[in-house]
């Protein structure tokens, strides 16, 4: 059995585009297993104060973090367009990616939305989009949006976040590990993967 | 004349240290000749209506960030001891810095003071400690604590920290190329350097 890492990520999270476009590579190479846990940043912002992302509120932040954005994209060579609005609503999107998720075509579904969305542009709030994606992937999109809009799942992605925020999780991508570590960043991704597969360090606390 | 990159840090910045740690070797390696900029990220904070460390604003990134320093300086093979109190007052430190800068003994002064503060758990707004660093590097400390604190001295700090304001720079550490490039964060510097050295891409504004 293959070590466990959970990835957690907000689909309107801008350096979540590039960590999901890379794990599946990076996770087969290093033998772990990856579990995508999308989850919703907005509750954990508003819970900080903030009424919106951080790179909105920081101007200078924001204006870094969009070239670093375009950089990081034309290094892994996969394509970047700065989406309008920002942040987008990636509510439905998470409702529908736990479905997919559920159904064994979730990690591809989650890379398209991304590629979608900071790759072409889309909007991921617009359902039309959404089942353009999905059905891409020959998905049948009506009852995978049926049961993506169901109070079930509507419970679970509340519970999901709710996990996030127990797990201490403040931004996207994260990545927690079976025994308790934290990495944030897509620039953690690497490490993450490292410490999952059994590299681990002892901890001084 | 090999390129050239500037590293921008503030002593009681968290990740400057194994910046300060990690870049004379991989500056050498990829031939880019790195100017230390010590400059004072109290100002910047201040303009984003920050009264201390964003660490210490919001505690779920704070709690991170010394699990991620420590596992950063485990690998690094680094020690780590997390200071008390934090943020220490880098003022004086600073000015020092300036001056042994200009003797040629900067480099290895910044890289001791770090370690003081963060592997020793020193206090670097101690002038005992500015002391006993530069005197282990057989630097003779009076004259160069009267330097650090000549009026003139005062002034360069205050133009360097404007000038890191003017350059956009919104945290530490931070590196700047000849071409106008921005990079933040001890994780983007290897990307620094070799957008220094010239391995660079199209920006597509």
């Amino acid at each position: 059995m293959p070590a466990a890492l959970d990835f957690w990520f907000d689909f309107a999270s801008t350096y979540s585009y590039p960590a999901a476009v890379r794990i599946g590579a990076l996770a087969a190479r290093a033998d772990v297993r990856v579990r995508f846990r999308p989850f919703l940043l907005g509750p954990i912002f508003k819970a900080q104060g903030w009424t919106t992302s951080p790179f909105n509120l920081y101007p200078e932040k924001g204006r870094y973090m969009w070239r670093d954005l375009e950089r990081l994209c034309a290094d892994l060579d996969v394509p970047f367009r700065r989406p309008d609005p920002f942040p987008q609503n990636s509510l439905l999107a998470a409702r529908v990616a736990l479905v997919a998720l559920d159904q064994g075509r979730g990690e591809a579904f989650c890379v398209a939305l991304f590629r979608a969305q900071f790759g072409d542009g889309r909007r991921i709030d617009d359902v039309g989009v959404l089942d353009d994606v999905l059905a891409t992937l020959q998905i049948d999109p009506s009852p995978v949006l049926a049961a993506a809009r169901s109070d079930a799942n509507k419970t679970r992605l509340r519970a999901q976040t709710e996990e996030a925020q127990r797990l201490g999780l403040f931004g996207a991508p994260s990545f927690t590990t079976e025994d308790g570590e934290l990495f944030w960043g897509n620039d953690r991704l690497e490490a993450a993967l490292r410490w999952a597969g059994g590299q681990r360090i002892e901890s001084s606390e």
